[in-house]
Formats: structure tokens, C-alpha cells, sequence
């Protein structure tokens, strides 16, 4: 049986339960309690040196330790329904906005969230090695994630998925960020109409409730 | 006729120049001036309005404007030889890897660049968007960056290539990472011995030449 290393409450594995909800790809899950640090434990460190999830265990041999991995094999290995795209236009346009999504959606959010909060203290940076708060770097994030629900909101504004006029990788990391904003208390109001409407389109795809 | 937009003092433009060699990709080449900030200009931003290289022009309506959309799509374009992989095993242990790359190579070098060089003030980020130097910031990246020389030099110890037993888009990564190091003043030796000797057979290639 495939396994899902998962937290049900970190954004990261959640763009991986997303991900295996659209595909239908049906799987067992395990929750790693990453506030405890279970994810630094000799047990976990064998599955994943990384000490990240998620974490897709997919038979004996093949563990994949990011989403990046994840998202590569399930999308070979299950094209349908396509979550990269088919076309080579499509395809570039899903990979450039899934990117950008990242570096200037999540990444930004999880720079203001773990440099900031008193709880992350050392753990500015996941993986095995602890990396002191920058509270400069704080600030920064949520200037840009700030930034980021402006751009978005307007990249929506004639479009109903973020990429290639179909939903993709590229609407799930977005999901994934746009709603992780809400720990640095940023939330889409009535200042980003595009981005709330397609938020709510988002919404009534049971993948999204996850 | 395809063209790419580079500058040949930038790491990430050279990320496409070797793809696109890789591929035998026949293109013309516009040289943009980063350190005089061309791609701040109005000419440059109706061309790609993120103000970065690389970008690749394939005709008039389609603008690729990061490697990430130029590997989606050259890949999908030209398939052989490929650089992503063919199995569902290969695409997710290169697709991991040169996430790995990009993340803890080639930004940490970027950060500790752009947050510590006096020529490089309020550029602490690509992009149109000015954003300060963060001090603390330049040497959590030098530290990485030394670290990501230490990891990569272990991952090297019984592989040729980055993953997957073949030359891929993370061997490009890679390289550019590991080169680019010279400019925070790190360059591979013999502490690195496994680093060392795959740099060595990359730069037998005529494209990591570039």
C-alpha cells in the first residue's frame, strides 16, 4: 500500500494530499506530529533523511521526499487526470506559475511565520539543520506575501484557474499558500475580488477540503 | 527563429544556455545588460515583465520567462535527448534533485551575493521590486552554501551524475550552483574529492562549456 507521510496541520503535505486526492490514487496515511519534532526522530530519519513531509512511501524501494518528487512520479505513473499539463505550451505555463507560486507564495509566508514566531525559535529553515530567526527576514515575508495576494489577485482577474485555462499543480500550491497566509494573519478580502471568487471556485472540489 | 535572452555573467541564464545546447536547440542570442539593469527597462518589460533572464522567445505568442517553463516546454518540444527523465522513477528523482539544487544551492549562493555586495544594494531579490539587504541573511547563505558543497560531495560519492545514472537538468543545476559559488568565494578542491571528479566529467561536455 502506498503511504503518505503526512501533518494535518503544515502546508507542505497538504499540496501532496491535494495532489493524490485529484488523481484518486488511494493510499494509507501517516501523521507526523512535526510540533513534537517526530519528524527529527531516528525512526522517521530512515524513511526520510530530510526530515521533511511530506513523504510518499510508494513500495519497498521507492521513497520520494518531497513534493517535487511526489508530483513528478504521480503524474507519470497516473496521467489522468493531468496535473502538469499535456501540451508543451501547457506544460510550461503550469510549471512557470506552480514556481512562482512557490518561491512568491509559500515561501514568503513560511519565511514570515518561522523567523517570527517564538515557537520556531532555531527552526528558521525545516530540514535536519537548525538555522537561527532573522527577524528582518520576517518582515520581508510578509511584505511579499503581502505582495503576493496583490499579484495573484490580478493574474486572476481574467482567468478562472491560475494556469493554462485548466486546473493544475500550479491552483493547488496556490490553494496551499493563499490559505498558509493565514498564519501571519493574512486572509483574501474584498481588496482581491479575483482571488476570492477563484478561491471559492477552488473550494468546491472535495481535493480542496483536505 | 528562437531567441534567448541571456546575460553571461548570470547563473540562471547559463541554466537554459546549457539546455537549450543540450537539446540542439538552433537559437539567436540577445545579450541583456543586468549590471547597467537593461532588464528594468521599458523595452525589456514588454518582453518579459518579471525583469529577469533567462527568457526564451519560442515565436509571437509564446514567452517563456523562467527555467521553469523553459525546461517544461523544451522538453516537451524536443524530447531526445531527455533531461527529465523517461520513467516515473527517473522524472521524480531527477525533478527532486534539481529542486534540491536550486534550493539549496543555487539560492543560498544568490542570497549571500545579493545580500552582501555593495554593488548589489536594495537587489537583495531579482525581480521588479526593490528589497533591502539583509546582513544575517548573506551569511546564512555563505553557510549553506558550504554546507550544500558538503552534501552534494557525499550524495557524488558512489553516483556519476546528480540522479538518476544520467546527465539530466539537475547535473545543469548543479553546475551552475557549484560554479556560480566563486563569487562568495567558494570553489570545489580537495576536500571535495567525489564534487571534483563529476565536475571534471561534466566539463567534458561541449555545453557546460557555456
Amino acid at each position: 500500500m502506498i503511504t503518505l507521510y503526512d501533518c494535518a496541520t503544515a502546508p507542505n503535505p497538504r499540496r501532496a494530499r491535494i495532489f493524490l486526492a485529484e488523481k484518486g490514487v488511494v493510499h494509507e496515511t501517516v501523521q507526523i506530529d512535526l510540533r513534537s519534532g517526530e519528524q527529527m526522530s531516528e525512526a522517521f530519519r530512515a524513511i526520510n533523511p530530510h526530515c521533511t513531509v511530506p513523504t510518499l512511501r510508494v513500495d519497498a524501494t521507492l521513497v520520494l521526499t518531497d513534493n517535487a518528487a511526489i508530483a513528478a512520479y504521480l503524474e507519470a505513473q497516473y496521467p489522468q487526470p493531468p496535473l502538469l499539463g499535456n501540451s508543451p505550451n501547457d506544460k510550461a505555463e503550469i510549471a512557470s506559475l506552480n514556481w512562482r507560486m512557490e518561491f512568491d507564495g509559500l515561501m514568503p509566508v513560511a519565511e514570515a511565520l518561522r523567523n517570527g514566531s517564538p515557537a520556531m525559535a532555531d527552526r528558521a529553515l525545516p530540514g535536519p539543520v537548525n538555522y537561527a530567526q532573522i527577524p528582518e527576514l520576517a518582515q520581508r515575508g510578509l511584505a511579499r506575501a503581502q505582495r503576493f495576494f496583490e499579484t495573484l489577485d490580478a493574474h486572476l482577474a481574467d482567468r478562472s484557474f491560475v494556469a493554462a485555462e485548466q486546473f493544475s499543480v500550479a491552483d493547488i500550491t496556490a490553494v496551499v499558500a493563499v490559505d498558509f497566509a493565514r498564519v501571519i494573519k493574512l486572509k483574501p478580502d474584498e481588496r482581491y475580488p479575483h482571488l476570492l471568487r477563484w478561491r471559492a471556485a477552488m473550494g468546491e472540489r472535495p481535493s480542496c477540503k483536505l
